[in-house]
């Protein structure tokens, strides 16, 4: 069996930890039963591993923005598709499963299996997975999904009513509701619905034919290049609905979305993460301090606190719910990154005569490189405060260490490669800041 | 008459806006009345100007880690006495006597008036002035202070208990009591009790003597280098208490100790004060954002929110008396400071192989300048980010604008001169970044 990670969405919930580049499935806020801290991708990872499934491939789908991320956390454990443009789970998946049938060159009747990577769930969940890939085998269905075993009759999620009938767990489906209003959901919990879980399953071969009737890709790179002429729709509109039979194995397990930050601080170890003191009188209270300064509660109740370089929160976790309303028009460049040579904070932004500066604090894993890369539109200027690596400035290089100081001008090629952990200060100064103003080239180390 | 304004304290009450330097006179958070916001001490001066008492000088009495606030907020128009020393307002405010003694060469016979400047008060406070000049001219006693109209029996203040009689508006004192228990308190307000306001009128001889009586000085720079032989005790208990006679002015007006942040909050002007969205739910809740990234208060009651280079404060308005005591040992180097040659901000603090690293944010003034310096255990990188100015680097003269970088490494002396308004990011690295690491030396621009 193959599995495919879907990583996707755009955190304006868990504002202000999650952001553009990083969703709520890269926090690492989660305790990892060792005492240590992983995101939901780590945990998901994790707990896929431990379930020993016959796994040949591992994919993470993904947008570009957030592929440095998933490297970060992952390392080179899963193989990365990238969608081209940030487009929805039909298109996505489509994308994918081309790879494994024209790069991988896997048979079509390869079993392929979908899950999401910002699923908050225990080991019970993957051997689920195991069951769903049986069912695929055993040809149950077109497509085998996942069905969560509804705990309220919540009005966010997708319902699937099963056939009365039975066999080997596997529960044929008769209908869908997307989001039923509240009394709607009752009653169909009442005739055994399940919720859709955004697990599936199928023969690999199912969705190369719908991706022939579409597009007819001669090949991995010619639907990349085409990806935007996929319809933009969700894999449960554009293939689940169209599908002659579609079959579900029920989970009866720990299920959670941690969207919000009232359900995110729920699965917390620890009250508080990064420098902060609470008060003795301080209850039902989370903090979550990025900012490497201190942070006092003095007497709150019932608050989730985050400060990070994007901004701070400061939220009755009871309204948490409605967080997205505030911040959707606030979004600004990410203030904080992770990518696979290291990670990123903006430390300091000012406009002076229509002149931006942004001040940033780098670290480069050792071995980690960025991009040969040039700017039009802006200078920067490097501090190296520790470690040791190369430089590269228009073809010559050089040794950088702590207290070198290295000019870019615009327009000039650049790149840096550590030899140990590689600390810098990054000054930038022009007139657009824009991450966009940015030109990549080859470079052979 | 002359003036000592007495500027002292360290705040960690208002804790994280306040700090070692900057006091709680010197946050500019209060309305000044024309939309724009102001300091205490810039609100107390505005207010004497205002008063038009004919006054002859005015002195600050202040630390040397204030004077510079002082000089920033109140520019030339104060003449500063700082303290070698922080000490307690006995020497301090020998020392300012001696100084308008023997360097104003002002005559013994001449009035004084001390008062602290992180008094929230109304103009007709400064017409009680002029009175206690009056009463002092008129030798109604040794020393004569105002006496405040108590509001409610607090256990806080010092209270006088004047003798019946009264002339032409004074009352002579018969007793002190410091900080009784609300009980007594009340008693004594019954009694007609008096808050001591802790502003106290003299003629200058009457300093002067106690000061020959005691160290003898022979000049102010004698006392200011045995300034730490004075006794160091408040000027109530070393002074008010030994006095012969002792008179009050009663003052019955608007006077309040702005020394928690719900009483500071109480006279600020706006809900938030920086960057900040405070949803339609939230109430009574008061944000000062200093951080200049966005900050979002949703659905939350009664707090207040501060945030600042220095930390982040998340408090229930009523609990706020109570922060003292979590903040007190928390104190680190001030992350923000105004200065006479303008304002900077620590962006950045980190340390790697027991190396340290910080990064500053500076903006200095037209005409502006840091002293001609040189450290020993740091080396320090300049970015000019804007404006323009003039750099002397071991007696070398050279411009500096924006995108010019200054290596200076330990021992080499340096000082910066601001032609335009001149802003630089300043990366400190070096096994100690200890502020008293500094060695000052004179130059000639």
């Amino acid at each position: 069996m193959n599995i495919i990670l879907l990583s996707g969405g755009s955190g304006t919930r868990l504002w202000p930890l999650s952001n553009s580049a990083r969703s709520k499935q890269f926090l690492k806020l989660l305790p990892d039963g060792q005492g240590n801290l992983e995101s939901m991708v780590q945990r998901v990872f994790r707990q896929l591993c431990g379930a020993r499934l016959p796994t040949k491939h591992i994919l993470a789908a993904t947008s570009v923005t957030q592929q440095d991320f998933i490297r970060s956390q992952l390392g080179d454990q899963v193989e990365i598709v990238a969608e081209p443009s940030r487009r929805n789970t039909f298109p996505a998946i489509l994308l994918s499963a081309a790879y494994l049938y024209f790069e991988k060159r896997c048979d079509p009747e390869e079993t392929v299996l979908v899950m999401p990577v910002d699923t908050y769930t225990e080991p019970a969940y993957f051997n689920t997975l195991g069951r769903m890939a049986q069912a695929v085998d055993s040809g149950a269905a077109e497509l085998v999904l996942m069905g969560i075993k509804p705990t309220h009759s919540s009005e966010k999620y997708g319902y699937m009513l099963p056939k009365p009938s039975e066999t080997d767990g596997i529960r044929q489906i008769r209908s869908f509701v997307e989001k039923p209003p509240a009394a709607a959901a009752q009653e169909m919990i009442a005739q055994g619905a399940l919720w859709n879980g955004g697990v599936f399953g199928f023969r690999l071969g199912y969705l190369i034919d719908i991706a022939q009737r579409t597009l007819a890709p001669t090949g991995f790179e010619d639907l990349r290049q085409r990806y935007d002429a996929l319809e933009n729709t969700s894999f449960d509109y554009g293939v689940v609905e169209k599908a002659h039979s579609v079959a579900a194995i029920p989970f009866d397990g720990l299920w959670k979305d941690l969207g919000t930050w009232n359900a995110f601080t729920e699965e917390m170890a620890e009250n508080a993460v990064g420098p902060a003191l609470l008060s003795e009188d301080t209850a039902n209270t989370h903090v979550i301090n990025e900012l490497g300064i201190p942070l006092v509660a003095l007497g709150v109740q019932n608050l989730v606190v985050a400060a990070c370089p994007d901004g701070i929160l400061i939220a009755d976790k009871d309204k948490s719910d409605g967080l997205k309303a505030y911040v959707s028009n606030m979004l600004q460049r990410p203030m904080y990154e992770e990518r696979r040579w290291g990670d990123y904070r903006v430390i300091d932004q000012t406009r002076h005569s229509d002149i931006d500066t942004l001040t940033k604090r780098l670290t480069l894993k050792p071995g980690g490189s960025i991009s040969y890369q040039r700017h039009a539109m802006r200078d920067e200027i490097w501090v190296f405060t520790d470690g040791e690596g190369t430089l590269v400035l228009d073809g010559q290089r050089r040794s950088v260490g702590r207290g070198d100081i290295v000019q870019v001008k615009r327009g000039q090629l650049h790149t840096i490669l550590a030899t140990t952990e590689l600390h810098a200060i990054e000054i930038q100064i022009g007139e657009s800041l824009i991450e966009e103003d940015i030109e990549r080239f080859d470079w052979q180390w």
